[in-house]
């Protein structure tokens, strides 16, 4: 038996959305900036995707969403224009960020502190979040940028965004999330945010490789960072994936029709999970009561997280060691996960976890 | 009957790259970077098209070939790459472009011009091209970066890129071409050039949209564009978009495969076009001599450009209008184009002209 609990790296295409891309592959490959008609019949299916897109995170249609290639694309964007806009000009010269930030804003701002910019690395609390007064205690008039992930990739613990981003509107500070693993996770209404940017990766919730978004409040838009295209407004060179984009749009779509299922069917398995790893002796739980509905991170005392990794992986089942945690391990189901598939995974997790403790000869 | 000879904006994806690509979209979904079997079971199919790239550029195994989400994104990490190593530091400030380069490289040039930097954009000879005597004699100490297109994306156009390339090397200034238009047009062997980088994206030879190239020869790596992954030997953050990079090798063989049908086969049918071309009256012809087998660039006496496009539009028959040259249009064949449809387009394109001159009363 197969079983997919990596969806924290990424997750299955969800049929639909590989049905809804097919044509776009096939036959309608023009691009979409052209003149003729091998553009102008993908112009309702692109409007289609991006409505759907701002449905899905209530924007209003004064703001702006740009397909980029993905989050990291989108981040980069981001935090490289606070450079050009502040730090070489030397009016702000300060960015907040979470320390548990994705690798990709964690680097691109040690990046910028060689170039002169001020980085301050915002501790979590117990519960593995950023708090809100955390964020206003540390926002100083030199601060341009504050950015803060939504959802821990990890642990799966929620911040107060919609506080946070409340706080830096009250101050003038630039708001931006990275809201990888919020979309289809939590309701997201960025009508009723102060959020100037967000951020986000298609393949993370059921949608394409290769093409995620980047949303700007109005009268926050960046400048471009691919210089040079009439593509998306200007605001992004080169030939649109119009596949991509319009997988993406169905993606989301079906991500927030599936959230009710989500937040009841997948913590239920989510649940079965918890209470049978909390049968294990030795089981320490880290993910916080205030948690998306599909993650469980979890560490067994005595038992090496990679190891553990390993016997799972022989066993068929695929899950992923922690980062800022290395001693433990992250289960990240999703919607697709089936009750046979926990149920296997539970038998399967006891068995592995007395075997190795039974070899490094823990609690004998 | 629908022709499509727009193949310099965007290509038919090759039905067999669409069947290579088809296990990695359904099946084999995982993260590349992970340790589970949904990883494992993708290193081998991402070697093998690893290996294919490099086999058809006939590029060192030293080298370094990184999967970008395109040309745009290649494009731009290079030229600003050259503005964090040179332009802000100061030894070097001057970059040269051909004054042809795509809008992404011109467009990033200038915004590096408000920055500081000094650009000069290089003057085309007769023939179209950048000659390599004009690049020598515009190199000075303080040259970053030379920057010159391999084929001209309008009139097909060749620049002896390799003889410019050793110009820069024996000058020590870093040399890059963006190779949008020549991949499977003309034999490309980076092992016997000096060319330090290269890029292209998959779209424009019948791969799939949103993932191109950035070749860096060894010793010549660029510092990463989107910081903080592992992947890609740490030059490129982000999950490997694993059906797109596999179907840029699979295409980039075919292309490679392809290129004696499209020197013979295709270059046949463009003549044939040609020769049609030429029965009409007061018809120009801007390619030159030393140009890609399959395109052709041409202007008629008297006619609208944007006119033609959409008369020809109207009968199904996709084309370009000039951006360099407005008044032209730009017919642009691929291995898929047929006999019947050049015929096809031949008819129609002498009936519209008639019909256009009639209206505007040219000749008469």
């Amino acid at each position: 038996m197969y079983v997919y609990l990596d969806n924290h790296s990424t997750t299955l295409l969800d049929p639909q959305v590989k049905e809804a891309i097919e044509p776009f592959v096939s036959q309608h490959y023009g691009d979409a900036n052209a003149l003729h008609y091998h553009a102008s019949n993908l112009h309702q299916p692109l409007r289609d995707a991006y409505e759907r897109i701002y449905a899905t995170l209530n924007a209003s249609h004064d703001d702006s969403v740009v397909a980029t290639s993905g989050v990291e694309e989108s981040n980069h964007w981001v935090i490289m224009n606070t450079y050009f806009e502040h730090i070489i000009k030397g009016d702000k010269n300060h960015i907040l960020l979470s320390q548990a930030q994705s690798p990709s804003l964690l680097q691109t701002a040690k990046f910028l502190e060689s170039l002169g910019a001020r980085v301050t690395r915002l501790p979590l609390n117990s519960e593995g979040i950023v708090e809100a007064h955390t964020v206003r205690d540390f926002i100083t008039p030199k601060t341009a940028l504050v950015s803060i992930n939504w959802v821990d990739g990890e642990s799966g613990a929620i911040s107060p965004i919609e506080h946070i981003a409340y706080i830096c509107e009250q101050k003038g500070v630039a708001f931006h999330t990275d809201a990888t693993h919020a979309i289809g996770k939590i309701p997201i209404s960025l009508k009723d945010s102060f959020i100037d940017y967000l951020s986000f990766s298609a393949h993370h919730f059921h949608g394409p490789k290769g093409v995620g978004g980047l949303y700007m409040r109005k009268g926050k838009e960046l400048s471009p960072l691919f210089h040079g295209g009439e593509e998306m407004n200007g605001l992004r060179a080169g030939v649109l994936n119009t596949p991509a984009i319009i997988g993406m749009g169905k993606a989301m779509e079906l991500a927030f029709d599936a959230m009710d299922f989500e937040m009841e069917d997948t913590r239920e398995l989510r649940q079965t999970l918890e209470e049978a790893l909390l049968e294990i002796p030795d089981t320490t739980l880290l993910s916080p009561s205030k948690c998306v509905a599909n993650t469980l991170l979890a560490s067994f005392k005595g038992i090496d997280a990679e190891a553990l990794l390993w016997e799972l992986n022989r066993a068929g089942i695929a899950i992923r060691q922690g980062v800022h945690n290395p001693s433990s391990v992250v289960f990240a189901l999703s919607r697709f996960t089936t009750q046979e598939e926990i149920e296997y995974t539970i038998k399967t997790l006891k068995k592995s976890i007395h075997r190795l403790r039974e070899i490094s000869g823990h609690g004998a």
